[in-house]
């Protein structure tokens, strides 16, 4: 039995701001207690003390999108899970959905199989999984029974990206069925595809091949619109829905209204739309191709929509969409044509800090930060409270914040495999400095002390918003 | 130093639900630990143990909004503060915010000093004040920063009642222009009185003087437009508002449409339109008197709309309005003339109750009951997390809870100093079982063990919800 | 040089209630002067004067969408062009727009000349005709310019029936791009056809074969998905918007937001919807077949909702959709099946006098009567103000309208070819007494004088309500 | 008999475009010819004949908004009936409705008599009454009764200043009761007066007392607010609303929803909205005193939201509240207090040709021109068909239009007896050439040949966009 105290800091959870002694014993939270009450405290036997005086103690992040070694238009994710989630880790997330692929024309099994098999053994914190369907068809849909059973309870469709991942409205509003019944909770890409490839090859067909064209016929009316489709069709099947994310005011504004009816509607958006927009997918040089990535950025002023989202509860979550790919190599696939630019952004070691910075800067409270970052993810997601807090009970996934220091983004100091940073030079305040996982020290004082196989695939239970 | 433990409870707050022993000392939460983990708690030397397993343990109930003894059209509301607050203990209520009022022409210190002095020594459980503003001038404006500073964070306007607590638009400008200087926050009921008493003199001129026709002449209509006018005013002087006893859907559209836009706008609603409706004020034998309040009972359809605004955070707080005049030579005023029946209804000793009863029907989540009855109203009014909550540091204000209890609601055995119950004959499930204030028990398994005098005054913060 | 004058009736047009006489020459209105202004008339000189005092004089109707003779389901609409515009001139009806049909993989010429095959010489009244869009390719929109310019310009498409008439959103986007460049109209069958054949499927799978499960799969959020959708996509192609047979509230609500919006989205709904409900289809021994049609018969509640917006404007024009077939034979094809049951009702004949008795009941006024029947259609799709209207220069469309006489629907005595009437004994007050075509008495105090071949084909301009 | 026949022009009214010849005799219009139908008008026996080739006939305008003489603030508008409808004749304005005041305290009968006796013998274009109910109580709303029944079918209040015109909202909800029972329609003023006295004052005391602050404080929410609010005094009346001067976006938009709930509200702008803006309130040197009116001029963003709103019958009519008060003398009694300047602005000379540049620059279409400048507001106040149109049988009130001329407003060729223009040196496409005011010509190719006393009064019907 080892035992762990963490002795003064400051407990923030979605819910409280409490100064307490956080007591871990054998990977759980078992208790806490006042800092100014030692009798409270004082007779904990422990092996180990950490000072989290003057510090932050908070709950590891859950990243509840990610997207390690993904395939993607012929080349693959940069990161692996080995990499990606010691990324993570160094970022102050502990825990990571990723999503598995089923192929067309292939069991769902078999791509879950395959994600397993990946991340089995080199995850340095613990992971779960959704599930991607490319192809609702009789069999895939008793699946998603067998999946929700074992763990797997969410399910990722799109209405963008023909003959890839595609489904039409028929194939959605069958897996919704299929989710109303088993309790599965439909992740929607909300674009409609179908309109943005005849802009896309009438772009190209113009000459119209720089990244910035990425972001202009992705159309914010196509997303709303799309957004608006998959709430008609969740409705229809009496499911509720999880739209990824959202990134156009214009489909935030279906969410909130959606949600005004008192409709089981969520939303995600992630960093990247909060802090970057189309300046940089314009940046010269095709630099912009490093932001390339879809929903894409959209203009600045679409960011007060997403904060006031992030506020009033439209949008419940923030998660990174992390799929990163090489700009040198990988993004340099679409010079000349965008289309073929790998679509995605690293971002899974940057979250934590960017949403620390947003609480600075007065977007939101500190409590919300907790709350968008880890504990409405675990809820979403059927994690909680094992994950998302700290309450006796909990995983001791725990996050030791040091909010007064400054730092720098760079793909010079992070340490996710991609040559770019999204975010580089970009500087702000807050720093992690030690992360438990499961009551292990895999960050200890921004040295790395984790390893590949500590992390543990967690299985789900179902959304734990509904019902 | 006196020492308790309650262990073996589920642990229920507005974030977490939690297998947790409780130790309490000095009249405060000072730890928390997983029941399942005994060398956590097992160390704690306390005095007392109270048994919690199989019951819920909940944080104190805090009503934000009783009248005790308040004048009303030549009489008093029945409940003294000890009557009142004694009846609030019974039914887990731990905290009660009273309304001060300034009477026209004088200093809101005079009103303030006058309901210190009827509650001051005679309270079995703790107790804040808001302060009504009757009269607003340059020198009540001038004292609200005083008021703000010691501790009376908010104040009451009316857009009803003209001639008695009536403010005009200008008025409430300037109140609310003062509050967003000095941090306070405008609690507001949103009826439009000068309309309304055009359609009461209408009405008696007709001959209709039912209880009923009260519901009818204070129409939804009248109470959405307050609410719009209240909003738009609190905008023109970029002051939050929280808004009391919404009753009608037509309002609650409104602070839905408000908080869409970000706007700093709360609303609270109360048992009696969640559960009682203008079928009521209909009852025969001028029984329907009884259940005259204002804002005034709906049509039962209007229920769903506050269910939904509950859930979905539209309306933020359930508080009583409790303000209990007997039928028998109070209600009976208005025989003849319903424009004559004291206004107000008991019910700060059900609260608890119904509001569990509605998370065993369906309406409201365990967590979210919780957040509405006890975390939310301290929030709202400056004092989180020492009211409303179960963590380190928090006041001992404690409820166990037995949800598995039945009961029957009614006169007979309440304990509110009243002659009538309103929910008379109706069957619940859940009852409160021991009451801790401050650490010390007040109720005992049902036993009364409190004494007029333990509560205390608590200044209060300004609005958490805020900055 | 023939002249016929009408005298003593009230005109009645979309603008204006005159006691006037006109004088038609060469087919044309050519004056209007004042009943009581002996001076200005008394100096006609004509052959034959119609005596219309008591009545009203009207522009003759104008019917924007008719399906004569076509092809459904391997049957065909049992009016030809010679027997449905003759019932459309007993109704008091003047002009046709007919849907000519491209088949898939042909080009628009081979249908549109199919189409002026069918009606040439054989009809009673002018007709004009929309092109229906089957097959959208680079050939088939560049076609679409060449019909504009010769008076074909407005394009259907649909969004439902897949396999048939179906076009994706990228063929919707790319025919709209084509409008918006060559002035023409797109008139959109707003439902979601392919979530509708999810669960028309499903519905047979378990035994649901009745035809009021036509009017449940094909549910009004299906409704007002596709409608909002067309509208989202009309606005990213920069084009106008046609909504045919509008029958769902949330559709109307999706019409109005965007009107409010400003943008150039226009509806139709029919007399059907306005009428009937999905009590008809609900009508026992499979009578409910004859009450088929899509968009479906919606509860009876919907109809207040389309005659708020025919008053307010969020709806333009009243069409038939007039596509009937026979009970035996035809609509008995679908029994045991009800998604084999032809989709369609008669009606061309129907339509002024139902309206007529919206007028009596009080849900119009009697010039929006003749704006949503005469005026709006000939203005929406290029015919104004040569049909439409009763002015100088106008075509002499006119009909002599008794507003006082009695009547009652039957098939015993109505002109179309169908064996059954969706009215069936409905008492009606308002009858058409005498019609004029381009001058010509086709209907002389109900008896029928005109003949197959006087109607002409009328090319027209494109969308007047534009630019 | 005098006849004169107008031949050749284009006839545009709300509904019609024709080229037609115009017959007038004894002062109505009582044919309309095709103009290419010699038959048809070559006939007619007149005494003068007006060449209109080339040039628009269109009804002469109707202005339903001008307080000529109006006492304000201890002076008086500067146009007296005299004057006034001279400048309005010149600016192609045939029909005037103007205000009489109720005197607090006073009978409606005395003011009214009182206006008759200003307007009587003086007037070159007919005229009309609107009644101003500054006192509504027993007496005042008797009299309603009676005013209706004589043609003075309007009644307008104010909840903006008060001590001055302001009504509560307990004398707008009986007032609005009563015209509920006789017809009647009630105009309001729409801001919160109450509020805006607060800023003013404020204002004030910190020294602010440009003109341009007087836009400032009169906020755009306040009209927002006040907007909603009689909305909803109507609805509980079950009573029509007219909304003056509707200036703020946030105003149409409470118009705008009441309207798509099917409501009868109706709204009007002014020129002023339209073409000027707080850019010209803020003009140096105490010329933004010329800008000064009520509800103020608006930021300019939001001219786009009222030209949607007219093209979109959000708001129906365009008046000028023509209200001159001479720079020199007049509005320079607010140097150094901006709450002393005389609100209000002259207008009614160029209310038409304004119009018609805002055809010329694609706002409105040319119908809708005469729609929002004749048509509506002959409707609106129950003129119609007798003012507001071009049809047999109406007054021969007729403007020939020249739409290809160019002017240059100024105040140094204006006939407002006013010394100011406020679109000094605006050039503009088209203008007035001739007026008849049945059938007399009083403005011959730009010469003035009315008189004072040609002018008569018109009683009205109720409004006719009801029942």
């Amino acid at each position: 039995m080892t035992r762990t105290a963490i002795r003064g800091g400051l407990v923030v959870t979605a819910a409280e701001e409490t100064y307490a002694d956080v007591l871990i014993e054998d990977g759980r939270i078992v208790a806490l207690a006042a800092s100014d009450a030692p009798s409270a405290s004082g007779s904990w036997a422990v092996e180990r003390t950490i000072d989290a005086r003057g510090k932050y103690v908070l709950p590891g992040g859950v990243d509840a999108h990610t997207h390690m070694e993904m395939p993607f238009g012929g080349t693959y994710a940069a990161d692996t899970f080995e990499t990606g989630t010691r990324a993570a880790a160094w970022g102050g997330t502990t825990t990571i959905v990723d999503f598995a692929i089923q192929s067309r024309g292939k069991a769902l099994r078999e791509g879950l199989d395959a994600w397993h098999a990946k991340a089995e053994g080199n995850c340095a914190i613990d992971y779960a999984f959704h599930m991607i369907l490319s192809d609702v068809n009789e069999s895939s849909l008793k699946e998603m029974d067998l999946l929700v059973d074992e763990g797997v309870t969410s399910f990722k469709q799109f209405m963008a990206y023909p003959g890839v991942f595609y489904s039409d409205d028929g194939q959605i509003l069958r897996a919704m069925q299929r989710a109303a019944s088993n309790g599965g909770l439909i992740m929607m890409h909300a674009e409609n595809g179908i309109a943005i490839d005849v802009l896309v090859e009438q772009a190209l067909a113009e000459g119209r091949t720089d990244p910035r064209v990425h972001g202009e016929v992705r159309k914010t009316l196509l997303e709303a619109e799309a957004t608006h489709r998959a709430i008609q069709l969740a409705r229809v099947a009496g499911a509720p829905l999880y739209v990824v994310h959202v990134s156009a005011e214009e489909a935030v504004a279906e969410l909130a209204a959606a949600r005004h009816k008192g409709l089981p509607v969520f939303g995600e958006t992630c960093p990247q739309y909060l802090f970057l927009s189309t300046d940089d997918l314009d940046r010269p040089d095709f630099e912009g191709a490093k932001y390339v990535c879809s929903t894409p950025l959209r203009p600045r002023e679409h960011q007060a929509a997403l904060w006031k989202g992030l506020r009033t509860d439209e949008l419940q979550v923030v998660s990174t969409d992390h799929c990163p790919f090489c700009f040198t190599g990988q993004k340099e696939l679409g010079r000349g044509d965008f289309s073929k630019i790998p679509n995605g952004m690293p971002g899974v070691e940057n979250r934590m800090d960017l949403l620390h910075q947003a609480v600075v800067d007065g977007h939101i409270s500190r409590r919300r930060w907790i709350d968008i970052a880890c504990a409405a993810p675990a809820r979403m997601f059927g994690l909680y409270p094992k994950k998302g807090t700290i309450a006796p009970g909990a995983d001791a996934d725990v996050v030791v914040y040091d909010p007064a220091a400054e730092q720098t983004l760079s793909a010079e100091t992070h340490h996710m495999d991609v040559d770019y940073s999204a975010y580089e030079g970009r500087r702000i305040r807050g720093r992690v400095e030690t992360v438990l996982s499961r009551g292990e020290v895999v960050l200890d004082q921004r040295e790395f002390t984790g390893r590949a196989g500590h992390g543990s695939y967690v299985p789900r239970a179902t959304c734990q918003y509904l019902g």
